[in-house]
């Protein structure tokens, strides 16, 4: 594959930017109480915790599978939590888990198609842009939960 | 400033994956019924054609900050729209201005620093990633909104 010149982003950059966002949503979490973390839903919606362990089950597996060049199949049947506590220790195990493996991703790979999940084939850059755009639009959400729970959430901003 | 050499997106992906969250975002304004996108809130929370405005106001004007080097401060006072046909046809043509003055951007200024709207001094490439990260979220929040209504919205997969 031939390598475009004009590039406007590195690696480093990009996982910065991603735990950066991993930081505001840790705080999300943070802000809910125990129970409506698990429980609280408008419109038929799943709870946050809900939307909490899909991003989990996505960025980690997913970041494993393309630096593995396996497609397996996504499951979020390997995450059994049901505690905050226990949700906040797992998000910062991932948060080692996706350092470690995005870091294994050569920059030359950025550009080819990989099928995330066996059900996605897109480049790999657009795979992990889809992981980072995936957890700002749920923690949008997240904002409402606590919005209409009566508690200010974090702001925006602050990574 | 020092180029560095292992970058993995260019200008034109960019804008395209931006592009793309915007069609999606056009299609979740289309989703509200007339009166509850100017008038349906959840929490206390702006509607979501106050949020739409808000995109409005940040997407093009800082673009055009950029580009010229301008620190105008931030405003949503220029636009005056009250049906979700003025909203739209707004949006249709900022997607122009945002064509226009991305492509203005030459590849080595986004890892300078800009003080956008005189406020917010970070890297163009990062002060570009808060207007898609801002308008994702606030898009996620859109989604809760209809759901309460009762509303299927568009598939966030597909942009």
């Amino acid at each position: 594959m031939e390598m475009v010149s004009n590039q406007i982003l590195s690696p480093e950059a990009l996982l910065k930017h991603w735990q950066g966002h991993r930081s505001l949503t840790r705080r999300v979490i943070e802000a809910f109480p125990e129970k409506e973390l698990f429980e609280f839903t408008i419109g038929g919606m799943r709870s946050f915790a809900q939307l909490v362990i899909e991003m989990l089950s996505i960025a980690g597996p997913g970041l494993k599978g393309i630096v593995e060049s396996a497609e397996r199949p996504y499951s979020e049947d390997a995450i059994r939590i049901s505690t905050k506590k226990e949700l906040l220790e797992k998000w910062d195990v991932e948060t080692g888990v996706i350092n470690t493996y995005f870091k294994q991703i050569p920059e030359a790979r950025f550009p080819e198609h990989f099928n995330l999940f066996g059900q996605y084939a897109f480049p790999i850059i657009e795979n992990i842009f889809y992981f980072i755009d995936n957890e700002i639009h749920h923690r949008g959400q997240g904002y409402v939960y606590l919005r209409a729970l009566g508690i200010e959430p974090p702001p925006f901003w602050e990574r």
